[in-house]
């Protein structure tokens, strides 16, 4: 089949279903933000999956649910024995999400089978679009836990019997409440020839550098570490200084260092502390504890092993200068994901081709495609997130930005269904 | 009258009163401590009120109560004209409180008057045991609130409208409540002749040296400050380090600073970070904002005013290198108070002749006795706390270090009583 270089989507249609979709779970904001609250296996989550589904049924897809709720819709190919080109990403969001974090892989992809409904056109390979289940890990830990287990990494009864964050609801019971636990085995009896997800960035760079296509080279790996300090309680004003043993001490001097360390590796680092809880938390006595989160990514593992010691032996070091106790605890880890070349290449050359400006850069997040990419080749297409802002009603990206990264990921996907 | 240096307490009593009064509001820890939690104002607050002015009474005292709650017990003295000698202390605690912590003060007064009555001692002037109203601050901001009005550094119609931190009601309408918003005028129309305080030392100094009388010289000044530092909210994995504004960042910088600055002073600085928030405390969101406390305090105006300014512009030149917003407010500032040189003398000589080691030393704490400085000759005898604790519930003093206090108080009573 020739003329396919020419095939668009349909902008306004994309822009539509998002708007339908995040309005299931919407969150209005002061400034007329609009984000959504979707968070995995919630009635508002099943909402929405039922309002896919239904759009999934009227393009006439065949569509399959496994055993952790993951969905696959398929538009056949001429060849009934060809692996499928699959695209996707995921429906749920954080507790104060936008409506574009993965919500746009999933409609994006819908988007691009009833382009090709629409122009009579027969691929070679299967199309399939699939929403993965609690890609965020918000309410069940760990994130890209549907996907996980699609390709295998986590074992189905151990992600069924995850408790809920919120109200303590095991997953499996959650699955079946919706009506999500479908009879499809997992892991996937058969993987995908490719698969392609379009994302936005989450992050300022492609805005900051004027970009509109980030050609996605793999996912950081992340460290996730929690660092519990004890040191003793005691009256702020009475209690000389070579008497104490103050945990907030400790913490603000290791969290100092953190942050020098990391500016000293430059970039693709980072580390940030988020979260940091004391006790009791008054003014005027010093703490007798303090439970600090580390969050350190790096492309590069040996990078990240290496600033993890670093950062974990000051974290040892400042505790034992200051008499205090310290743990620390992991609460996740994932090594960095190399993305198949092939696939980073044709991104890159179809977005080229089609008049964008382009970047190489690692995804900062973590995102269904690199599990993805254990099975099959893979890489992803970012397009910018206006004033970097993700996880936030704020979340936003334009209309001929998501066009643009559509239409690059409709070409990807063909240049792959008619091999 | 002559005699009057072998007179001595009975600690017994004493610590019985004590047990009573700590059963109400009682908190008991796993470990067989055993606190109070008596907040200003509250029904365990009226409680331990109408205990002590039931031992008041039976003592036979001439009960007042001022508009301000303050309540003042007056055993009459030989010359109707002359100036009273006081003790006092205050019997509110805060929410994780020991038994001791200004309780002490207040039944070692009684213990004093009792110990005259069954002697059959007949001082010239009064003799005065007082409480005042919301020492702690736990509930109602400032702390030594009472005290301030009796002794007019603080208008009572401005004491009254406080706000409670827990529950809103206002100060003066919670007086009301548990009946005791007294007919007597603040600020007092005479004051004492002199005052005198028996406290626990709250902090570790006498224990770790093996002294059992503190000669309290004065009290340190006290700045008290809540800091803000506002930045942008992002995505831990997708914002690369030169674009953040992290408040986290900018705190941990000019904490560890504070902890530096207050090591290189040397005693009797001290620096404490005891309170701090994060918002919203995510592991893999840089935080929006930060809220956190600097407790400054220091016997030296000079030097207080000095690391007050060097911390306070840390602060502003980290968080404008970090592109945040910052806002400091103060929320208590008192200077250092330096007691009466021949009260400082009369207690180490009193002490000292009662066969105790002694040491001076400022006091790290508020007191209401402080207050009373203002107004009149004024001292304070500490006595150790065990592992240098307060405002815990495993506050402790031993009944010896207690008797020892309590002899040295009357004594240092009874030498001016007979002036």
């Amino acid at each position: 089949m020739g003329g396919w270089h020419d095939l668009r989507i349909d902008g306004d249609r994309l822009c539509q279903r998002l708007e339908a979709l995040g309005e299931i779970g919407a969150v209005h904001g002061p400034n007329g933000e609009r984000g959504c609250a979707r968070l995995a296996l919630t009635d508002e989550d099943r909402q929405g999956r039922d309002l896919v589904v239904s759009w999934m049924a009227d393009l006439g897809l065949a569509i399959s649910m496994d055993a952790i709720g993951n969905v696959v819709a398929t538009r056949s190919g001429s060849d009934p024995t060809a692996a499928a080109v699959m695209v996707g990403s995921h429906i749920d969001t954080v507790r104060t999400g936008g409506r574009f974090d993965g919500n746009l892989g999933v409609l994006c992809g819908l988007e691009i089978i009833e382009t090709l409904d629409q122009h009579d056109v027969v691929t070679r390979r299967p199309v399939q679009v699939a929403f993965f289940t609690d890609e965020e890990g918000a309410r069940f830990a760990p994130d890209m836990l549907g996907s996980q287990v699609y390709v295998g990494a986590l074992a189905v009864e151990e992600a069924l019997d995850v408790l809920a964050a919120d109200n303590g609801a095991r997953l499996g019971d959650e699955l079946n409440r919706i009506g999500y636990a479908g009879p499809t085995p997992v892991p996937a009896a058969s993987f995908p020839h490719c698969y392609a997800e379009l994302h936005i960035e989450q992050g300022p760079v492609l805005e900051q550098e004027g970009i509109t296509i980030g050609v996605v080279t793999g996912v950081q790996g992340i460290s996730w570490t929690e660092v519990t300090i004890v040191g003793q309680s005691a009256h702020a004003g009475t209690t000389p200084m070579h008497l104490r043993h103050d945990p907030m001490a400790v913490a603000a001097r290791a969290i100092h260092e953190l942050r020098l360390v990391a500016g000293y590796l430059g970039a693709p680092q980072v580390a940030t502390v988020g979260s940091l809880t004391l006790v009791p938390n008054l003014i005027n006595v010093i703490p007798s504890s303090v439970v600090f989160t580390i969050d350190l990514r790096n492309t590069n593992e040996a990078i990240l092993e290496g600033i993890e010691a670093q950062v974990f032996a000051a974290c040892r070091a400042y505790a034992s200068d200051e008499g205090c106790q310290i743990s620390m605890r992991t609460l996740a880890r994932f090594e960095p994901v190399e993305f198949d070349d092939d696939m980073i290449d044709l991104v890159e050359a179809t977005a080229q081709r089609l008049g964008h400006s382009t970047r190489r850069m690692p995804s900062g997040a973590g995102h269904d495609a690199q599990m993805l990419a254990r099975v099959c080749p893979t890489s992803m297409v970012f397009v910018p997130s206006v004033n970097g802002l993700s996880h936030n009603i704020a979340e936003y990206t334009t209309p001929a930005d998501i066009e643009a990264g559509a239409n690059v990921l409709l070409q990807v996907v063909l240049a792959h269904a008619f091999e």
